[in-house]
């Protein structure tokens, strides 16, 4: 998987800008090698750092690697979860380095691009906006707590549930149909709904009225709202045509409708409640 | 420091290639907080990828740093050498992640261009090439020593060579006046010269002579052979009078020829005596 040298040399995109995303998932705080397995951890550390290239409407290109903390029968798990969701998002890991540690630590740098379609950040969205949603929410909220359970000794965790967990994608393609659609501001549902939404309002200095929020099966609204790790995107956009067509031609399900933005920056509500800024930075502290 | 989105949005270099380096550094493996302040790993961590930048005789663009486990008041520590290290370097600090863990681990991802000149890899050393180092090695070893005797009571260790341990230095232009002057290969001594050297040599398939090493001040010979992290270049180019006027060019000290590069590429010889390829992955384990 690594490049032998210094630093890897791989060829610059010739047109767009460059997105640079990095995070580090940490054992006993973003994950528990009792209800995972190391290779999922592998895939996790990837597929959320291509989840925040999707948030910004590009595509990923290369991955820097660092592992703190795997001992050597560790090491080949994590290398498989690593390479499969390198080979499923078409994003090479070029580099690296490995230490020890008293803990494992997966740290993870994607170099993206943005090209064809600007970048989407989340500080754009319009009063008037639509708000969409990519899909359901809440089955990785609802599938840690079917693993959470199931290792307590209650029965199987369900296996879309689990996967939901364990697995999580990333949305890349949605992210593009986003963009491509006028997409003015989006974000990844990383933490939570609530609490994603609110910086995406914050940052663009607009309120949002949700009317719904699609609660995936097996979930609880709860889940949705501030389960977090769904990865699913919201994104703002003015022409709610312009999207549905965006993604139908994408071959995508339709993103859910939820909502709008408007101009009060205080404003935070779920049909006539408030909408709380709600999810958690760390699942498991 | 951070940009507050998904991703960074930087713009690609217009010529060249990327070069992309990622290495962690882990407490109580790479660095002792008895030792050193934590605005010292802030800069190392940075630094050193810098220096992996350096040895493909490119330069730095972007850093994305990840922390894990560092506590309310560390934390503004860190952000200063990181910030003073990236002011140094050029290196604008883009983007990152902050997380709970169980010791300090800071993790740098480094976005370089090799522009101008080609990036300067390990393996395409020649017989005949001429070796050279940037400069007298072991100081950060001999510093690492006294400060461990500080600890333990004895007298202060000299501010040079605690500062080679605290603050090694990237040698960027040095690195960029070898590409110039038609380096072959190149390295950076981050684990000991002896180690490093048999990297090159074994990555380019030809042997290595030496016939000194020199020793820096304060060091023994056993620190600049196996004592690593001093930074310094280690270079192979066919021309060694073009080398010393690129150098004298760019204003640098004149780099020390230590030795050649032979066509047998089991022989490692330091005068009449074996080299070993001797060095520390992890010096404080």
């Amino acid at each position: 998987v690594w490049i032998g040298d210094d630093a890897a040399v791989v060829a610059a995109p010739q047109h767009g800008s460059l997105l640079l995303a990095a995070d580090a998932i940490v054992e006993g705080v973003h994950f528990d090698l009792d209800l995972v397995d190391v290779a999922d951890v592998g895939w996790k550390a990837i597929a959320v750092n291509v989840s925040d290239i999707a948030a910004m409407g590009g595509r990923p290109l290369h991955a820097l690697v660092t592992v703190v903390g795997a001992s050597g029968s560790m090491i080949e798990g994590l290398v498989r979860g690593l390479a499969e969701a390198s080979a499923a998002y078409e994003c090479a890991v070029v580099g690296g380095d490995l230490s020890a540690g008293p803990c494992l630590v997966v740290s993870v740098s994607i170099i993206g691009t943005a090209a064809m379609h600007r970048a989407i950040q989340r500080g754009h969205a319009l009063p008037g906006d639509h708000l969409f949603v990519t899909g359901p929410l809440g089955r990785s909220s609802a599938g840690l707590r079917a693993l959470r359970a199931e290792a307590r000794g209650a029965g199987a965790a369900p296996p879309e549930l689990a996967a939901a967990y364990r697995r999580p994608l990333a949305r890349l393609a949605e992210g593009s149909a986003a963009s491509s659609s006028g997409a003015t501001a989006m974000i990844d549902v990383s933490d939570g709904l609530g609490i994603d939404l609110d910086r995406l309002a914050t940052a663009s200095g607009v309120g949002v009225v949700l009317d719904s929020v699609p609660v995936a099966e097996g979930a609880t609204p709860d889940d949705a709202l501030g389960g977090g790790e769904d990865y699913e995107l919201v994104f703002a956009a003015p022409d709610a045509g312009a999207v549905r067509e965006a993604f139908a031609a994408a071959g995508l399900r339709a993103p859910v409708h939820i909502g709008t933005c408007v101009s009060d920056p205080e404003t935070r509500r779920l049909g006539n409640a408030v909408l709380e800024a709600s999810g958690w930075e760390h699942r498991l502290v």
